[in-house]
């Protein structure tokens, strides 16, 4: 088969390899019917994220069909019509059986990692791959939801929804800040939504980022290159802070501006992928009672985000900016790398 | 009156100064007949807390007697005996009104800081103090709680608790690792035991304190002078860390062990009053669930532990290590300063 294998930072291309095998009874195959391409992707390529070694085929998002099932599984079939989630789950540890899928402890790639996909182990950017611990790690789809909404359940919705809004503790009311206007904020922002916030502050470089956020619910836009950013986020509280600072963005800069505008008692929750180490002032925050949370998505709303979507009270489409096919994966590659340029928010790649 | 005046870093004396007047009507004025001293006073003068100025009287814990009232109260009176508390709340501001005292906004010292006694208005290390929005700041004391055990309701009960023990969500069958088993890292020892953990670990490089610890309720000591001490800590939990970790010291290397034996969805609780900035190292943490909170006391649980004190089911007594005149507090903060070798933890000070 054909897939996008990672060769170091900096280096990836659509190779031929082996076909995905059948490995423990609770595996699955699946083809790839629509996968896509994460802003994590470019930071494993710049090489933020050591532990994917040579080899590796890349990504963690996907939907696709049933084609092999191994001895053990029973609530699953060939053919059926799946999500992937970009969590892995065994079930039967003690973090999964409190819902913390995303340190399950289960040994396949490193245990204690819930995300392997494109990571310890091969990804979903190929034709075909193997699920383990399938009955536990996919979704089926119902009627009416389309492929590009399934992929969005993947990985960003959960994402910006459970360490964006979830770990922020949006509530009725709060002024809620995004940095970072990607398909995550995007999600974060969208998300939000659910738990009735006053405003929802979408925070970019890109003035058309910051525009576009409006249709996923921001109410308000602030293009954080301007030298009074901060003092306009301000000015839409009473002075004070937001009561909420959600970080999707991955860099030292921002993770510090969401401290510098969240008020007393505010939370900062941290989504982005970090690649270094950033300075926290506990000197004056000791003080502050903002608490900051950070994480990797557990996947423990998967399915009550695709019960909204497919009754339409979540509407994801707008994620989806460019389709290719999946056989120009480095094209798309290419587009998602300049999105500001590009426009590109989620690109979907199609078999 | 005499006073223990600041007189900028490193510098203090124990001075003839101005007796304080009712200068609002919402004031009362109250003779000190117990105060003591705090782990933060010292942090005041090594100049960590910039904000306390030169002159300023120190002191935020005392048990004392009213001695006159403003024309606005009609709660208290003059012979009440009351608890005042390290954080004044002046219960309009909308701060207050969500029970988050320590960021009261009115005008008394800096607004948005609950904690103005010997930081942002003279203090209680005197032999009388101007105690602002009193009805809304002390706590009379019931009979049968002893001046002592009301001084410990000032500050470090309640903050072990909301700080360290309830922002660290300690919960049935929880590892709890104290570091710092100072007189705060006692208190949320002691509290912690409230909440039904499997394990309570007390953590600090004094041998004695240690050992100490198990008065307050920890069920295990490690010595973090030990070469070897975090694997003595992981060895106590399934080997990936604690559940909660409570940070009672206030210096980057010990939030950074606090970080370090924390499980994977856990807690850290900063307790610690710090004077420079930490490294957070998000590039290993993003991934990590960990949540981190710090903070000052809201004092909203006074009540509910004074309840419990003078019902004897929290027992604060071992707390006093030393007692003193007033007049003799420049020995007092000698001993309390040199507590590894006088094992002092809290010295009471009585008119």
């Amino acid at each position: 088969m054909k897939a996008l294998v990672y060769h170091g930072p900096g280096r990836k291309s659509w190779d031929e390899v082996p076909d995905p095998v059948i490995q423990k009874p609770s595996d699955i195959i699946v083809k790839i019917d629509t996968t896509t391409i994460c802003g994590t992707d470019l930071h494993i390529l710049k090489g933020d994220v050591p532990a994917v070694t040579e080899g590796r085929i890349l990504g963690h998002e996907g939907v696709g069909t049933i084609t092999e099932v191994g001895d053990a599984i029973s609530t699953l079939k060939v053919g059926d019509r799946v999500i992937l989630s970009c969590v892995s789950a065994c079930g039967r540890c003690d973090y999964c059986r409190k819902g913390v899928y995303s340190h399950c402890r289960a040994d396949e790639g490193s245990p204690g990692i819930g995300w392997i996909f494109g990571h310890l182990i091969d990804g979903t950017q190929a034709e075909y791959v193997r699920v383990p611990f399938a009955e536990t790690s996919v979704h089926k789809i119902p009627e009416g939801v389309s492929d590009a909404e399934g992929v969005l359940l993947s990985d960003i919705l959960p994402t910006g929804h459970e360490i964006g809004v979830q770990y922020g503790q949006v509530k009725p009311g709060d002024v809620v800040a995004v940095i970072g206007a990607g398909p995550v904020g995007l999600a974060a922002i969208l998300t939000a939504g659910l738990y009735g916030p006053s405003r929802v502050i979408a925070i970019d470089l890109d003035a058309n980022r910051v525009e576009e956020a409006k249709k996923f619910g921001a109410t308000d836009g602030v293009v954080n290159s301007d030298p009074d950013w901060k003092e306009q986020v301000l000015a839409m509280t009473d002075g004070l802070g937001v009561d909420v600072a959600i970080e999707a963005v991955g860099i030292p800069q921002t993770f510090s501006d969401c401290l510098a505008i969240t008020r007393p008692a505010g939370v900062v929750a941290n989504v982005g992928v970090h690649g270094t180490g950033v300075n926290l002032p506990l000197d004056t925050l000791w003080i502050s009672n903002i608490k900051m949370t950070m994480g990797l998505v557990n996947t423990n709303t998967t399915d009550t985000l695709l019960k909204m979507v497919a009754s339409k009270k979540l509407d994801a489409t707008p994620f989806v900016s460019h389709t290719f096919k999946l056989d120009d994966i480095l094209e798309a590659y290419d587009v998602f790398s300049r999105a500001a340029e590009t426009k590109a928010l989620k690109v979907m790649l199609t078999s």
